[in-house]
């Protein structure tokens, strides 16, 4: 490819349908590359070793931590979750853009670090079908449903945070919108400060009459 | 549309195919409008007021500048060249996304006064390509190609004040890809605030029960 990839952070409303467009975005386009979590929880059911996660002890954990083989991390209800930074600067530097699906305290530290990373939010097209879809995913009590959207509160008072809002409602325009997104950040005349310069000194070449 | 339009400024190498790939996504998408400059110098055969220039005497263009109707003009060869206000204006509101195919110092004034345009370098691939193009372009002498070259070299210097490089190989791809940016731009947090407001405050009515 001949180029940089880009670091992606993928946030959004639970409900949003995240998961979705990210397994619909890595099938469609070969550049993605997404990166898996570390964490401290136990396996669930049908969860594997290095697909959802990579399952670690506690102690091996704050071993990452103290290498600093972790680019960000959080504690939620008492289980660290991070992401692993060998994997993710591998496939940086093989051109892929490597895409985070993390939560804003980990967007906020990625962007601290990765200066040129982009901030995707994903949303639903209003508030009215976010708690549509939260009602019917499944039979949930309605002190449930309340938490999720007291969450989605929460959520929403970092969008701004972000570099993109990407609303799901065609799952297929969204993919697709994603991708634009990421093809038109590697036109960035800050992402293509090499070439400029090359094109430059070939034109003074030329009008030197080389 | 219910969006604000952005306001685009395209700039590029003399032979890089500007007028062309404008003509292009002028005529694939309804989205755009085209500025049109106001000019004190005299219409060329074929050129018609309001098309190509609006065509001014020195009075009346002297008389734009100290009513602030131009939002950046420069003098070149004795001649003003400036983008009037009023148009550029009136269809942002409408919506539309508004294109100045203007050159560097335009692009900066540009820059100072609408902080949220969106500006584009347009490329050739390589130096190389330009110079057979420029080559190419009639039965010119070499000393006004060398001139044109010895042009480029001074717009080479400035492409790092662009947000975006877009490389004008293939021209239908060329056009998708400006189009994708512009896409992308409106997608821009910074483009949507109205919109996560709105979200937010929906989404607080219904976690108090509303």
């Amino acid at each position: 490819m001949g180029r940089q990839g880009i670091l992606i952070v993928v946030s959004g409303f639970s409900g949003a349908g995240k998961g979705t467009i990210m397994k619909e975005l890595l099938c469609r386009y070969e550049q993605y590359a997404l990166s898996i979590s570390a964490t401290t929880r136990a396996p669930r059911p049908g969860e594997t070793e290095g697909k959802e996660y990579f399952f670690k002890s506690q102690e091996a954990f704050e071993q990452m931590i103290a290498d600093g083989a972790l680019i960000e991390y959080a504690c939620y209800v008492n289980h660290y979750y991070g992401t692993p930074r060998a994997y993710v600067e591998e496939k940086l530097k093989e051109g892929r853009d490597v895409i985070l699906e993390i939560e804003i305290q980990g967007a906020r530290k990625i962007k601290e670090q990765f200066s040129d990373a982009v901030l995707l939010f994903v949303t639903t097209k209003d508030a009215k079908t976010l708690k549509e879809r939260l009602v019917k995913r499944g039979t949930e009590e309605l002190s449930v449903i309340e938490k999720r959207l007291q969450r989605a509160v929460q959520e929403s008072e970092g969008v701004e945070e972000y570099d993109y809002l990407v609303v799901n409602d065609d799952l297929d325009l969204c993919v697709s919108q994603i991708h634009s997104i990421i093809e038109s950040e590697h036109q960035k005349t800050d992402r293509n400060r090499e070439k400029i310069k090359k094109i430059r000194e070939e034109l003074k070449g030329f009008s030197k009459g080389e």
